[in-house]
């Protein structure tokens, strides 16, 4: 009987126009085994049965269980039953989202965790879930979609190669390995979003145009998405370190405290971008206001001079029998001087006020 | 005597204009019963008298008193009674409202919950007060209304078809069945809120009307009572979890976390809706500001090109005697060309300043 | 010797201009003693001398000696000596304003509250300092002002007429009733300002005038003294529930956290109203905004109509001597249609933009 | 050899316009000596030499050493050699500004704090540093600056006409009335800032002038410092009450908790008019937008009245041959009525629209 | 086989204009090495192998091996296995930037820190990492850029000179020395930033220009990324303290101490700064809409006037036949008297609503 019960969560994620998703959510489910020792030959199987599996779990031995795509909840099951996992701990694993956590099943140790990769044609970020599961002699690797581009291979490359101390270590080590792959892969998103704040800013400052207030909302909702990303998995990675668990030895645990302080380091990248953007959004209001004031004193300037002028034109087109002005002959010329004067006045009045200058600085 | 004293606490909801209220606050109490075990047939009874539940409260098996209505006092003190209450527990269940918590009274655990209900007519949220008593071999559980219609039903269904391994366990995992439904009901709603968020974004950004201001202000008020609800819930999970009841095994413990977790999750999602809810405030002012600026330059632009030329016609109609340009064959003409070369002018001037387009564009 | 020293410490509520001070600050000092017992009349005794309690003071009986207003030092300090006071606590009780706290001087507990009290007049609260000394058969209540229509007159009552258990418990559970009766006084308070925030948000979206930013103001300022009242109260319950004093029994603590979730509730409610507030004042400036929108547009529509039609009409008051147009028959006419038709087109203009219907719908 | 290295901390205060600097900071350093005991005459020698103290400190008698100016290195050092001080200890006390804290130094007991004092004539306040240092009979006193009228003269003058309990306890007791006094300092300063934020609510409100902006500005920045000294020292209190110290008898411990609770009371005012300061400035803002919106609603209102009417005499200035209307005996008076009429009109409608009666009001 | 593994972790400050690097990140790695002894002279050799520091690693001296650049991983690989470090701890000193923090790997102490230092031509500050290595008898310091000016050289001649208590103290000692100068040296960019505050402070309040704005952004940009650095130092020099480890004696334990009082000192001025930096901001919008206010207002006091004197000679512009007033002898000066009463009328009205003064004082 199957105990894999799949809960209807909503979809956080949903109100989210930018490309933050999974690459594909596949209907089906792919299972490979990488097996590895410190003497014998590396063993990469692709696309087997859960079943296969049990003649590599053994004590001598390293294995490294992938599951692609959350499809097929039989071969789910099926795949509990072989490694002898625990109901809920299952339960967790078929149902996304979930938030990054670490949980303690005692004979296996469950890391819950969000793996983010930069799309640059969206402009944002492909997320999704990948729990991890520590057992005696494995660990099981369930991703949310197919990734044939998976950051892990880079760790699967170097166990093939020997690289570094990777083949003498146990289970623990590649679990830290994995973990520190995920939260390395948030560096270079966050990169990418410290250079499109930089060009924000000279949007901002330079030339706001009809956009920008857009962007920097947008900025903001996205860093709020990664925040939430990265911020629970910083406390299960502490969770994990602190956890007196005979699975992690103390080794590892100096490994993960290092994995420790790259999460907190991306954090404190994730505040600082966010305050930043924050202070944006001000400088953006105030811009605003500044160019709105520059609007309006050169309506002021150019209405405060005409006003006047008009004004006095006007008095001349009056139909008066009686207005001797108008029989002067040197009327006409007289009156062009004092208005020329009354300009000249109220341009000097507007220079020593300052407005003439930047009015005209506004470009 | 009756010690069940009703308190006249202000109903703090009384401020909100949503459908945030119970469904009906009847003035009856309705008392059913769910007894359930193992072997045995599962026994539903509606609309029984207290001391009805006597003969069912058996070592053997599960009962599941649950109450709707808070309308009789009598019956309230009766069971209270009939199941050996403290009397500061019946008081707590008859007070509506009570803030979310969990409480130990030794030999029952009461928990205060906050259960919620999507109102699409409304465009809100139904909320009602559910108390939940776990005693030695019974639920009890009490809602403020009458509600036909109510979540609970689903897990009645479950015990009803012995779907899962309802029926094997006992009246902890009933408890944690019940929480689990609440929580749960959470998610729709927060749902709703996700995809009303959303349409408030495009509402703001594309064409913010008249409405846009006071919805963003609704929502945030919602989404600060829906925080209200939820956040004291979570801590309360967490006591219950951590209290050192022998009324709670420690295989539900396992499951109350995972009830925890999902807790957590709709607190991240409420607090993330309302970071967004206050920089869509944020957005909708700037865009306001960003208006109102392209009023004044259309305003700007219209008068700057006008008050010249109405000053130059102004000149031409004065009645001075001696004004030559008058009488000149081609004053008329020549003046029409200098007016289109003023306009011209200017009209270059402000779209090399950008002021033109934007002015344009603005629709 | 006198050891009350009274602190000339500054009145921090002198800035507020609302009535939420001491109904009355009297020169006087009125002490009364109410004694009672389980099988004993209960004893009411009104204006007494200090000495006079000691012959109640009895391990049979509970007695309540309520003392208000603080204008006479002698009587404060010749009461410290008939109960064997901490010179300490008298100095804390004799001075006003304290912050509220929980002291424990192993011989008497000290509680010191803010009890808060709608003033329906004043548009306000009135607020009195309220110290509650437990000793070991007696409780002692000091209040800061004459006040006979004080809440605790309830508690009086209920010991008269013997109602509830109040009679059959001990010192301790007169200190709970008296403790719950101050923080129940909070929620008509909060009552009233749910209401009076409930008119502002109407005011706010329907109707701003001159005086509602004000009044926004003014009830922020009120929830921030309301605040400071209530929150140290909350942890001064909470510091004597955790107390190990054998003067408090275990029972009476269960009623304690009720009281403490009463506070805690207050709090609740505060915050809330709090964070409605803010909200208010950005929607009003956001209003405040829209409004200044609708005023320019309504003069940018006005002035971009007339301008164009006020330079046509003044170019044909020129007075050239060579203008064939004035001549034409039907130049007059024919100018009305012109004029009339660039109106026509600037309001269908208008009308797409969407000017003029939203500056018509402003009212 | 002198172990007093003075560190050239940049003085952060210096940013400040306000007059919180010591009064005066001198190059001499002066020292005098109170002896005081149960049964002896009080002894007060002033401008001692270091070496002076000696004789006095004995088990049977308090010596309270104050010092004032930090001019001298050398009498500093040679009083640490007298005194036997930690060299620490010295380079604590002689370098400032430094953050109140408490430094527990075994044989001695180090508390770090900030003197306040209202300067009516800066309308702000100065600020010292005072070190107290708690020695087996005696209490060491360093001021930053001479201060002839300092408010510790009280407590000297306490001690030489034996008020109180003072002379019968020990150097503990002697720090808790030094530090109580200096707790008490900050209460008139902030007295006189409640009012000063009055003043500037009633300003804000009624009658905002071009510095008010300033005010509330100046106003939040001091506060800022007034925070950043009483903060500290609440701590330094805290850990001066839970040290384990000989030095400190059961007795005066619980007179520091009322002295600690003082401190609380202090920072509870500061953080509420910082709050208070912040509205103000919301306030402000909200006020100058309401009138920038009266003064557009003016000229709205202006505007729109003249424009058609100067349209309309603009068309009968026309010089067409034939205009009918010019000719009509009753033209003229008819024009005035229709243009009478037409501002009637518009005079109505804004009447009815509000505009009127605001513009009006606004004085 | 190297293990010194460079991630290739993006670097945060690149979104920074301001010249907060290393002064140059070089390709070469230089070894010096400080050698001291109570008794023995002071051995100092600049660019020396590794192995070179073996012979001077003993128990009787302490070694000050210092590293400059990180650009040769030979040499640094090469100096782990001379100083038998961990290979965790040697991954940490060559990866730059990581965050500032302690670590503590048994046989080692690890420090990582930021050091600053201001840049008077960049107007802004040069940042650099440098790890702190505490072994039994040496301490080795790696810093990230070539820097002949290091501040480090004061401690040197320290030493050199045997001057104060430093050559009779171990490496611990040393530690800590170097420690107090990376914190003192955040004091002086402080005073700078202080100073430019103060300067944007004068530029706020009496002529803000067009880039003040970009300033206040750029200083809490700037202040930001100084919080950054402090910040977790102060908690890296708190977990230093505290560690039990025997590699610091408890002498060093209270220099420490005062250490950490200095980061909390330079954590509070940065904070205060960020609040005036937003304070700043704030008022920096309100003078912004306070201009606008002015230009309005000036704009609407000369529209108001001319106005109704345009419309007047418009009136006796018109070309009716019978219009009396053109006839009469007195009509033209009398219409003047008509126009200057009005304008005077309006003027008297704008000097009691206060605008005139106002728009006046505006320079």
């Amino acid at each position: 009987m199957s105990t894999v019960r799949r809960l209807v969560h909503p979809n956080p994620s949903r109100i989210l126009r930018t490309q933050d998703r999974p690459l594909s959510c596949p209907l089906t489910t792919e299972i490979g085994l990488t097996n590895y020792s410190r003497q014998a030959e590396t063993v990469r199987l692709d696309s087997i049965e859960p079943t296969e599996c049990l003649s590599y779990l053994t004590a001598e031995s390293v294995s490294w269980i992938d599951i692609q795509g959350l499809g097929r909840e039989d071969l789910l099951q099926e795949l509990g039953d072989v490694l002898n996992l625990h109901p809920q701990l299952l339960e967790d694993i078929a149902n996304v989202p979930q938030r990054p956590r670490f949980e303690d099943y005692d004979d296996q140790l469950l890391m819950i965790c969000r793996m983010v990769k930069a799309n640059d044609e969206a402009n944002g970020f492909d997320r999704q879930q990948v729990s991890l599961v520590l057992g005696a002699n494995y660990v099981l690797v369930i991703q949310e979609a197919l990734d044939y581009d998976s950051c892990f291979n880079k760790v699967g490359e170097r166990i093939r190669r020997n690289k570094g101390t990777m083949r003498k270590q146990g289970a623990d080590y590649l679990l830290y390995c994995l973990l520190d792959v995920i939260i390395s892969g948030f560096f270079p998103v966050l990169e990418d979003y410290g250079e499109r704040l930089e060009e924000l800013e000279n949007e901002v400052v330079r030339d706001p145009c009809r956009h920008t207030l857009e962007r920097i909302y947008q900025m903001k909702r996205e860093l709020l998405m990664l925040r939430r990303s990265i911020w629970p998995q910083r406390d299960a990675i502490d969770r994990l370190m602190r956890e007196e668990s005979p699975l992690i030895c103390n080794e590892v645990r100096v490994n993960l405290r290092d994995c420790y302080n790259h999460a907190v380091q991306a954090i404190d990248m994730v505040e600082t971008y966010r305050e930043i953007a924050s202070s944006l959004m001000e400088v953006y209001l105030s811009s605003m206001s500044k160019r709105m004031n520059e609007n309006i004193r050169f309506l002021t300037v150019f209405s405060t001079i005409f006003l006047p002028l008009t004004f006095i034109v006007g008095i001349y087109g009056m139909n008066f029998e009686f207005m001797p002005e108008l029989k002067w002959k040197w009327g006409y010329p007289v009156l062009w001087l004092i208005m020329l004067s009354i300009t000249g006045c109220l341009l000097f009045y507007f220079y020593r006020k300052g407005w003439l200058v930047q009015a005209q600085s506004d470009k």
